[in-house]
């Protein structure tokens, strides 16, 4: 059997991932890749002592560059540079790569799948959206005969996480935050995974593959979960809802499309409602297939890292080329402002009087979903009728007496 | 761009459908496969007079075996014969083949996949399984990473709908079965779907690719929902259960495995709990990963085409043959009687004297869970704690006073 020569760049928490699974699995995966799979350089500044594969670290990119034996290189550093300068120069080189970058992946995938299918080798990128989860191969080949049109998800793990604590423990958002950080489920600075650009990269993925042209996280309007009260769960919970994160984007008549990441109420029987704790879960909505929903552990050291070997696999199997992802250049307004399409709001607001703002709100809205008027705070809380965004919120703040609104999507 | 040639055998629910897909995205196909792919053969023995491709209906095999510009075949006639002999020979003259016929590749998968790679073209099957949701193939490719050592579940979408009727409206099996044939959902003669057969050939079928040997039906302990009643499914909601047809297989310590399908109480926060009416959805286990869960409409006309058509697609992509399913064939005493394995067991029965029967259920099993004594009929249901289900049925049976004594798995 033939022995393929790969490089892992970076050796942190995916990195030490990838090297355990290659080292652990390789007599089983020597079997389906249909060659030995060796770690040839380990990509890294930091010195890691006293492990097995020690004699295998390099500091020096230009080693794997110029070795013609390596194959396939695996880029986990995360981040944009050096990683999009040192994968571009290895596509570049003959070599395939396989990253769970989404960071990367989000602002320059069109252009490395390009360069990609120009050398005839492989750029994976499996890990990006939803760790472990088949989620883009099953896209790009099993739903092969549909025409795609909407595709959403939970996408980030940490943030359905502390949704998750304040909607089944009541705890507040500082405690589950605290918590999550506490069990290593969220950085010290939490902000790529609360304020959703996590879940933004992720979405400019799937929607990237889903609809043919590349979204640019600058085209997604990205709001996090950080101003999500308890209240909300309350109120959400008793019309029916659970809030989530959600990613999504949809194909619209015109070709263009929308695209966003918001905190939403979604309705108890929606299958997203119990994807509970660190999972994730991706809905796709095909014209033939209708809806299929992928869901696992969308994050973590060893799914992540299965699903960046599982790519390491199809490369080394597969060294001339399969390039079933592909995807064209976006443009300028390619993703279309979503306030202007149809949408049901959640509003909640500080009151003075509930009674009065209940009949202010059937003033503007008669035929409004009203949820609650909250006790001692005057708080109400009510869901609108279906409407153009743009035009629900200019009625909204018609409303008299409403004071501090906030609002969220509705996904039924 | 080139043209491909494809026959399609078969012009039925799922034949008709291929055929439609393959006509109405011609071009999105096009694309995707990187070639034209005409239809130039459907094998009917009816006639289809009036329709835009009645001129391309044909009644002999012969006439595609013999024809050289046929590089794909579609097998979607159902049953064993002639379907297993036409497979089998369209592969021995270098033809891949792509089928929706679980009931073939459950008894002849081994086999067929053998010629096939022998052959060096593809033998696919992903709409054997789920419909149209991806399986098969993101287990083959996205999870070859992990160790697979469990796989189960909700496999086949008539009895899922009758059981949810059952389970949400109240309704009796005979008027929830009614109902479905009624819809379409259900033939008329249901054993295949309510005997538990089709879920049987589906597991097979999974077991067989997830674990790498062939798992042949009649070595599949396989028990439907007949005698599921409407008082078994109010005392699994009492202990926070709902009643799912279950196809299960397991991998144990020596390399064996087990099979089995029977339906079972699964615990309200199991991902399969939530999955309703005509829906499938198939839990895969791996050591890394954790679980996977793929969810969507197991059946119907286009979801099931669909799958066949991607198929279709990935082999007009790859003439030259990708081999990435595989297994080896079975043995005798590969799968093990589950009743020698650890389980928890569901228990109603009639009694004399719910309060004494209670004394001699607690008498047997100390720590049984106790659920209900029923009201009218003198019943009583109660779980086990877990034991060898051969040991814990011998248990149940030594219990005073039970008669008709219906006894279910209990899936946590």
């Amino acid at each position: 059997m033939q022995t393929v020569n790969v490089a892992v760049m970076g050796h942190g928490v995916v990195g030490s991932g990838v090297v355990e699974v290659l080292l652990s699995h390789d007599k089983s995966i020597a079997v389906k890749a249909k060659s030995n799979i060796n770690v040839k350089y380990i990509l890294d500044l930091r010195d890691f002592p006293g492990l097995d594969y020690s004699d295998r670290f390099i500091k020096d990119f230009d080693l794997i560059l110029k070795d013609d034996s390596i194959k396939v290189v695996v880029e986990v550093m995360g981040g944009i540079h050096p990683a999009y300068d040192y994968v571009k120069a290895c596509l570049e080189a003959g070599k395939s790569v396989c990253t769970s970058n989404k960071e990367l992946v989000a602002a320059y995938g069109a252009e490395l799948l390009k360069i990609a299918g120009e050398k005839n080798v492989n750029f994976l990128f499996e890990a990006s959206v939803g760790g472990g989860i088949p989620v883009l191969r099953p896209i790009a080949q099993c739903l092969a005969a549909n025409d795609l049109y909407e595709v959403f998800g939970i996408l980030n793990g940490t943030t359905n996480f502390i949704l998750t604590k304040m909607i089944k423990d009541n705890m507040s958002f500082d405690d589950a935050l605290a918590l999550a950080q506490q069990l290593g489920y969220a950085e010290r600075n939490p902000s790529a995974d609360v304020d959703g650009h996590d879940t933004c990269r992720k979405i400019c993925i799937l929607a990237s593959l889903c609809f043919g042209k590349h979204v640019y996280p600058e085209q997604v309007r990205t709001e996090g979960i950080t101003k999500i009260t308890l209240s909300d769960v309350e109120y959400a919970d008793i019309a029916g809802y659970v809030i989530k994160l959600i990613g999504y984007s949809k194909l619209l008549d015109d070709g263009k499309i929308t695209a966003d990441v918001y905190p939403a109420l979604v309705a108890k029987n929606n299958q997203l409602a119990g994807v509970d704790d660190v999972f994730n879960a991706v809905m796709v909505r095909g014209d033939a297939v209708g809806d299929v929903l992928f869901y696992g552990r969308g994050a973590g050291k060893l799914p992540t890292a299965s699903a960046v070997v599982a790519d390491v696999i199809d490369c080394v199997k597969h060294l001339q080329a399969r390039k079933y992802l592909s995807w064209d250049c976006g443009f300028e307004d390619y993703v279309v402002d979503s306030k202007t399409v149809k949408t049901r709001l959640y509003v909640r607001a500080e009151v003075d009087d509930t009674l009065d703002a209940k009949a202010n709100i059937f003033g503007i809205f008669d035929d409004a979903e009203f949820i609650i008027a909250g006790k001692d705070n005057n708080e109400v809380a009510f869901i609108t009728p279906a409407g153009v965004e743009a035009e629900l919120k200019e009625k909204i703040a018609s409303i008299k007496q409403l004071r501090n609104i906030s609002v969220l999507h509705v996904l039924d």
